[in-house]
């Protein structure tokens, strides 16, 4: 064989194992495959709020690690938590501080880099001196500054690192620079996320602006979901608890990408009150608002899921209640068996029959139908007659994706949001340590 | 540049993506990494039992795909099965029949291939048409035979197939045929999985024989574990059950691949009384020794895992009840943040803690400590003062891993037998429709 011939063919083959370990690796581009299109969205100014960030190098260095929020006196804050017995220090600063008097001003500050998390007795420590470091900066009582961390965990919070650029971000404060707040909280999170919206209440306008992180890991991290709403309308802390709460259970409690929880999981939210409008718990249109927030920046941390490379919405009706619902569609969504049939593109109903028969939740066989998309697959306890499955293999082929089950039994419906499990999850969560 | 050169370098090209390759599909030979050495085990003969398989065509050619287990007259049967709510046929037709007259002889009727599961109206009439067929030529009441079928699921059985096999399988029946029964009910296994036990009861021999299939899965299908144990001894049915229940929940309910349950998951075991030696439920060298037999199976299934490179025991300990720390060692053991970091020899222990504070079960963090092996990496809410990372890793390069949990409240203690997440587990679920 000549030279010539043997170049051309080596070349080939390096074409070809290149192209398989791409395949194999299942490679993403810097930006996950789902990010939104356009990049971070244009987001209302929110009266009352300002924003700063600074690059303190609590882990990161020559990128902005801390975010500081400011809010005006009056502003009430609601908050739901990760419900871990393992969870970190400044999830449990808190829960203890989410009833602090709203007359004062308050504040959020948070870093990204390291956790706080299983660090003893330094954990408590950590915290009160960066949040009576804010205190004493902004003039306001301690318990009115809220803060997170997210990163390493077990290993103490370099808080010196933080209190040294307070003054720094107090100077920097500005109502126009939430982008920079979402991009500082950031760990492996492959874009920043954002969504807001503008509604009119009784002839006036109210807006509703949000930032997220979550999904990235690095060793020994774990997946953190961190989130941070705000609004100007005028909402008592009892009332924005209660809607809060009651919009977290149809958002970012009904997603998963591994279903495995972290011990940092924290979503704030602070009414500042500076439109002037109030807002009752009767009011359905601000909750919707909030609702739609809460769902585009849920579904960001599922596009920015590891490996990610389909976005699903597993979607249950006909259940016995909404919570047996959701047990089923939970089952499906966390079903590794399910999850690589998506990344394979593969319309494998049979593993979702196999998930909801595990899930524990009522179900009869005989009764449940099964869609993927527009194609009906199963029905009456067995494959639909009319079931095709080159429609069902080309429907998968999309990259947004809705699994639909109807257990026939009752009015119980829940929506989950998922993603599939592909080489790249492995490859982010196994192989970084070579 | 010359040729020569560019040869030489396109070949340390191809050498280098073939083993990035390699390392990312974590190729897996024909048999399991993990498989025990030396082959399938030699077995006692069980007095009363007789075997033999048939290539019936049910889905694959040219392999023994059915087998037949002939019990005799007098024999007790226990089972236990999936608790899935979408059960397959044969799974329901066992459970009724679980309570026949042992007076009669009896028989197991196992396909592989074909689940006859979520097959509607077919599912019943298929199980009717094989264990009748059963009964008629071995001369036996219809209810004392029970069958299992493993394999596409949605698809009617071809039961005809296997009738039209019956007088062969009669008239092969051998005592020494076990070897080819646990061939014959493999989908996808890489070996035939085996496990016996003799002990002396009252200075008489009792035996105990055991084959079980596990782990591996074709499109369609999902993996379903069946598994199959012979004694001679003499043991009132009640009792049999009983000492079967206790034992599962020791052995095959504390294993997991990838946390999904199978629609026809299914343990039966068969008490011939050939030996005449009486076992009562006060016994405890013959609970012992079926104890280490369901054991041995139950880990071969593990070994079997799709892709697993690491045979790992999750030892809880400390928990306020046995159950809390089963519901512990389940979190680490499914967990797929545990999982791959194990893949990536990875003591991750932040990870650990992750798993134990999304449990629900109950924890107090600043109690708890964390083993990988003899390597104590986290104590009292945090890193051991000791811990070298060094060691950790080190210890992680075994294919066989022990992972301590002592939550430090009370005596509740629970032992879960798991696998590795790897690239090979992807490969075999997502990629096989290519």
């Amino acid at each position: 064989m000549g030279k010539k011939h043997k170049i051309k063919k080596l070349e080939k083959k390096v074409k070809r194992l290149k192209r398989d370990l791409k395949a194999a690796l299942n490679h993403t581009s810097d930006v996950a495959p789902l990010a939104p299109k356009g990049g971070f969205p244009a987001l209302p100014i929110i009266g009352g709020v300002r924003f700063s960030t600074a690059a303190a190098g609590v882990k990161y260095h020559g990128r902005q690690d801390v975010m500081l929020a400011e809010m005006i006196a009056g502003t009430t804050i609601a908050g739901v938590f990760t419900r871990s017995s393992t969870r970190a220090a400044p999830v449990l600063d808190c829960q203890v501080k989410l009833g602090s008097n709203p007359a004062q001003k308050a504040a959020f500050v948070v870093n990204s880099g390291n956790a706080n998390a299983f660090t003893g007795a330094n954990g408590p420590a950590s915290v009160s001196k960066v949040t009576s470091g804010v205190a004493a900066q902004l003039n306001m009582p301690d318990n009115r500054v809220y803060s997170a961390s997210t990163g390493v965990i077990g290993e103490p919070l370099p808080d010196g690192r933080i209190t040294a650029k307070l003054a720094e971000l107090a100077s920097g404060l500005s109502a126009d620079n939430i982008e920079a707040a979402a991009n500082a909280i950031r760990t492996t999170d492959t874009f920043a996320k954002g969504a807001g919206a503008e509604i009119m209440i009784d002839g006036k306008p109210v807006r509703i602006a949000g930032i997220a992180k979550g999904s990235g890991m690095i060793q020994p991290d774990m997946a953190t979901m961190l989130v941070f709403i705000f609004t100007d309308a005028v909402i008592d802390q009892v009332v924005l608890q209660g809607i809060l709460s009651a919009q977290v259970n149809k958002t970012f409690n009904n997603i998963t990408v591994d279903s495995d929880t972290s011990t940092s999981d924290s979503l704030l939210l602070a009414a500042t009150g500076a439109s002037g409008v109030t807002v009752t718990a009767e009011n359905v249109a601000f909750s919707q608002a909030l609702h739609g927030v809460m769902l585009d920046l849920a579904q960001q941390v599922v596009r920015d899921g590891e490996g990610a490379t389909k976005l699903v919405t597993v979607h249950v009706t006909g259940a016995v209640s909404d919570q047996d619902a959701k047990t089923h569609a939970l089952s499906i969504a966390n079903s590794p068996l399910v999850k690589t049939a998506i990344a394979g593109e593969d319309p494998n109903w049979g593993r979702v029959v196999m998930a909801i028969g595990k899930s524990g939740a009522t179900a009869d066989r005989d009764l449940l139908s099964i869609s993927f998309g527009d194609v009906l697959v199963a029905e009456k306890g067995w494959v639909s007659p009319n079931y095709s499955e080159e429609a069902a293999a080309a429907y998968m082929k999309h990259e947004e994706l809705t699994i639909a089950v109807d257990l026939g039994l009752g009015n119980g419906e829940a929506k989950v949001w998922t993603c599939d499990l592909t080489h790249g999850y492995i490859q982010i969560n196994a192989d970084y340590r070579s």
